[in-house]
């Protein structure tokens, strides 16, 4: 029924950019039932883990990327494949495990040079051969456009080593590994997953929250803040930034894959001791901290997948 | 150094449309170090299967759809998931083992409205109630092109009862379940992945080998024979068609994701008597034999995602 002065009802966003990439995957992980016991971490981290009959929780992860949108038709084959695989190894690094099974599901068009295909998997070897991954897997279908690679992997972690996105605590220190901002230079294809340092991190330490930074510190730090149900504050002059990268570049461009962590202040000073003897030439900045105002989690957005117009 | 009446060199395929699917998938396998002794199945079966730890071995699976490919952009979504999922059941059924764990990844055009997702996710949460599986994880990303929707599925079944389509051996009979052709009018979307039947095969009987028919018979069945090792005699009059299908169509239309196996010839009357009181309402029809011959291997090839121009 209709009154006057009423507010028109608010029409849904008709389009996926128009709801933004969180909103769409919270909406679509409403349609799901919710998982059972036997699932540790379901939708929503960087990996799932479930618990299997061995001593350690399996991680499962998938993720691809798009000619057009994560590579062009320009790029060597071989940093497409690396770049694929080096990617899902991030979500692996970010819950303190490691890789173990490799499937890899292409969609190409049929006028694609073979030579192109064994580039691809030529980068897909060596990333695989770097971090210990078996390919066991994989399939081929026909793309009625861009190139397609999709990426399963399998990992392992033990139970109290497994770090999700959503521990954080308000007074946690937050760092980030490496430099961020201007990817698109080169790094996004040629990065170096941090599975060596998240392993010690979460073998040495005990981090709150841990995740890998895929869109950008200014959209990535507000999932695990809102993950946590925490608040945070953030001091863009001490995020450390790539050679030649703005803050804004810093906070917005993606692709950086370095860590975000946020760790008890109570041990941080040993954190930082210890890390800088262990890794001397990867910076591991604090940046600010969570917070217990869960609505302080202003900065500006990074990249979304579906910016709103 | 070049000799007079020497032929020309031949020129490598340059598109993999020129290779074809099974060589092109051959060529890629080879790029890769073999797997190690956990893996019990690797590239080129229905699935790979390692040992993980605990009894039963895991069954790993991807398979992607593509819009123009597997589904039109006017074909209702929730058809698009059960069909996205039901795909991935069925190769784990041709393993004889049993589905646990979804994972979805997604690339949409922006422009993609909302409510497609939503249909897309309520076709795969359909499939995935009726066979048990939990879908835990996701990544939704841009395309510049048609939708893609590629599941990773995880599975398990016990080593005794693990079937691969390796295993034929001269003599053994040739059965399919259910009626092949003409699934493009419907039957490609809403098909029953044949994972109860597939169970009861495994766990009643011993099929020496066991595989999903997604490509048509005159594909796969080739596939199973280089797998095992074996040629083939098949009687194409005594394939059971779909209503209006032809024994061409039965061949090769595709996506039938009917059950082809051998089973070893003295059991196959007790085979065939069970299946009927069984099932009584999906014939299980004998079509052939494996032979000791690995070059009888002659009928109509089926789809090639790549089909030789």
């Amino acid at each position: 029924m209709k009154r006057p002065g009423n507010k028109p009802p608010q029409p849904a966003p008709a389009t996926v950019a128009h709801l933004g990439e969180d909103r769409l995957v919270a909406q679509l992980t409403n349609l799901l039932p919710a998982p059972d016991a036997r699932v540790r971490i379901g939708i929503g981290d960087d990996c799932a883990a479930v618990r299997s009959g061995s001593k350690t929780l399996e991680l499962l992860k998938t993720d691809a990327v798009v000619e057009g949108v994560h590579f062009t038709a320009e790029t060597d084959p071989a940093r497409v494949g690396w770049k694929a695989l080096a990617r899902a190894i991030s979500d692996i690094a970010a819950m303190g495990g490691w890789p173990e099974y490799a499937l890899v599901t292409v969609a190409i068009p049929p006028s694609t040079p073979v030579l192109w295909m064994h580039g691809l998997y030529k980068g897909l070897r060596r990333a695989a051969r770097k971090f210990g991954i078996q390919i066991i897997g994989g399939e081929t279908t026909r793309s009625t456009g861009p190139v397609f690679a999709s990426i399963t992997l399998t990992g392992r972690v033990e139970p109290n080593r497994c770090v999700s996105r959503a521990g954080g605590r308000p007074g946690d220190i937050l760092y980030v590994t490496g430099r961020l901002g201007g990817s698109l230079s080169g790094k996004h294809l040629d990065f170096i997953p941090r599975l060596e340092e998240a392993r010690w991190l979460v073998t040495h330490f005990k981090p709150s929250a841990l995740m890998d930074l895929s869109d950008g510190l200014g959209s990535d730090l507000p999932r695990m803040a809102r993950a946590s149900g925490c608040g945070y504050a953030l001091d863009p002059d001490r995020v450390p930034r790539t050679r030649g990268a703005s803050v804004t570049q810093a906070l917005s461009d993606g692709e950086d894959f370095e860590l975000l962590l946020a760790h008890p202040s109570k041990n941080a000073a040993r954190l930082e001791a210890a890390w800088k003897k262990r890794f001397p030439r990867l910076p591991l900045t604090a940046i600010g901290s969570l917070t217990a105002n869960p609505s302080a989690r202003s900065i500006p957005h990074g990249f979304d997948h579906f910016p709103q117009p």
